[in-house]
């Protein structure tokens, strides 16, 4: 067993807001992203979320204000609640979710939805 | 919601060897510890289990070798694969296993065992 560099692996995935697993925990992934811009805003009906940064300041919006995550801090996201990821400059996170989880939730159909779990 | 500053949270636990629940995904803990020295050698039956190192350098042992962590690599430790966490210095972790995991799995007995999750 190899340990990951996490922020190299993230750094290294060449399509942005096309979240790696890097690892199953059971039923929950965990995944490196690289991302840049402005998301789409989704919720997750029956899926928490956790965001954590490796590098850059991402913003979550959500419907009653901001929050802004640096290197370092992480928030949790609990399910239903609407947000939207953005990245003024490039940002690479850290997620943890159920397997279950789809990138866009419950806002599919706009081209940006993965299909299935894609590994690193 | 606010974000956590992991590396502060995992740094201000008083107790060693003592994880706290940052977030709970779905039926999946994150969990911050402080820790240093030698843990026991332990399994978890059922239970994948990943460590993520927030600052020193951790060893887990396992019976075919040593595995070393830096600050920002993760190793995800597959269930039934016997391991021994070891921090010549003090480490703060981060670690992502379900809820149903217990700190010493197959190893309870010797005093170190976590009666149930404790929140941070």
């Amino acid at each position: 067993m190899k340990p990951i560099d996490l922020l190299a692996a993230a750094s290294s995935i060449e399509a942005l807001w096309s979240p790696r697993v890097a690892a199953r925990i059971n039923d929950t992934f965990v995944k490196l992203a690289r991302i840049r811009g402005e998301f789409v805003w989704h919720a997750h009906e029956a899926e928490d979320e956790m965001f954590l940064v490796l590098s850059g300041r991402l913003c979550i919006k959500f419907r009653d204000g901001d929050a802004w995550l640096e290197p370092g801090q992480a928030l949790a996201i609990p399910r239903g609640v609407e947000h939207c990821p953005y990245a003024p400059e490039e940002v690479c996170i850290l997620l943890v979710e159920p397997a279950t989880t789809v990138n866009t939730g419950d806002a599919q159909g706009d081209g940006r939805t993965q299909d299935g779990p894609v590994w690193l």
